[in-house]
């Protein structure tokens, strides 16, 4: 992902990385709102094994992204910047504003973000010497993954039905973070239709623009 | 925590455990809304080693809470379902509906939920043979959880005067389960503004309905 280029005046910090699926998530947002340039994005990388004293001063998790607003507030979590950068736009534009719709997507949202957390923890366990591998969790990870990315596939007809939404960027962030760091797991194999909508997530210019680069 | 009454009609059914601090939070929640009765809680087991098909046919991911509405429509994440109940409710109850102040607990109720995560993850490490943790993730745990503590400190002041809501109960929740996972952590010991705003947490009737109990 390419820093977007510093505009100065009321721009927003974000604690940014090119490599996390959640930050994607928030400048995918950002793109799809306009507000992409008005986000100064901040190199902060975070591993789960080194807390980052630069983060922690915004986020004591040392978690990306962390939004930090011109007058010091901070927001934290990818779910609750994108509502925040929404509402700058106008509201309603990528999270309808009330009623099923609304709770559909955001259930929708959160079941993409689960997917995430859990590809994370399973690329940290994976990642391990084997002697320390906690066997049962890996298989525990594929079965639920496996499973996610079925719901995703029979979902996949509200997904080309529905306005373009957050729940949309969550899950192509999700898909595309499996290609990323899981292309072993042939996502696509059996989910012809959830291949297809990705597909035209990808094409999108805010999903061209933030495209998860290795470097 | 004790199972609320099962109340029949327009129910609807809560994946529940009585130890898991994010269900708690949601029947914190319900119970601060009136809707405790509505909640079917259906005792399910979410053991990150252990796929639990019961759970899965409603939330792939196999965690819980997930909430299963009348019509078969599955909200997951306990951030999203406390938002749906709070709109059952009437909206604007427990999250400010729109400004400054939406965005403000909006991101302290992640602060917390980021804080049970980790303390999750943590938890799974410490109960590991000694081989096989990851010493360093240890030691990152606890950094974080700190840093998370003093933040929330610094924070007590705005706990004790913003009219209760979301916020609330997740940093109570989250100091309910360092009590009860993490007791010698101390988490107290220099944080007296913070103990002292807890105690007023947990003597609410909502706190006292829903306390986490072993067995």
């Amino acid at each position: 992902m390419k820093r977007p280029a510093f505009s100065t005046g009321e721009s927003m910090k974000l604690h940014w990385s090119p490599r996390s699926p959640f930050v994607r998530k928030v400048m995918v947002a950002a793109h799809e709102l306009g507000l992409a340039e008005k986000i100064e994005c901040v190199r902060s990388v975070a591993a789960m094994s080194k807390p980052n004293a630069a983060i922690m001063l915004d986020n004591p998790l040392s978690k990306i992204p962390a939004l930090v607003l011109g007058d010091g507030t901070v927001l934290v979590d990818s779910a609750v910047i994108v509502e925040y950068l929404d509402s700058l736009a106008g509201g309603g534009q990528l999270i309808a504003p009330a009623g099923r719709q609304r709770w559909l997507v955001l259930s929708r949202q959160a079941l993409a973000d689960g997917l995430l957390d859990l590809l994370v923890l399973w690329r940290n366990e994976r990642d391990k010497p084997a002697g320390r591998q906690t066997h049962e969790w890996l298989d525990a990870f594929a079965v639920k993954a496996a499973a996610t990315l079925d719901r995703l596939e029979a979902e996949a007809a509200a997904l080309e039905s529905e306005p373009f939404g957050i729940g949309h960027i969550a899950v192509g962030c999700a898909l595309s973070y499996l290609d990323f760091r899981f292309a072993d797991l042939a996502w696509r194999e059996g989910r012809p239709r959830l291949a297809a909508w990705q597909a035209t997530f990808a094409a999108r210019p805010s999903a061209r623009a933030t495209e998860i680069v290795d470097g």
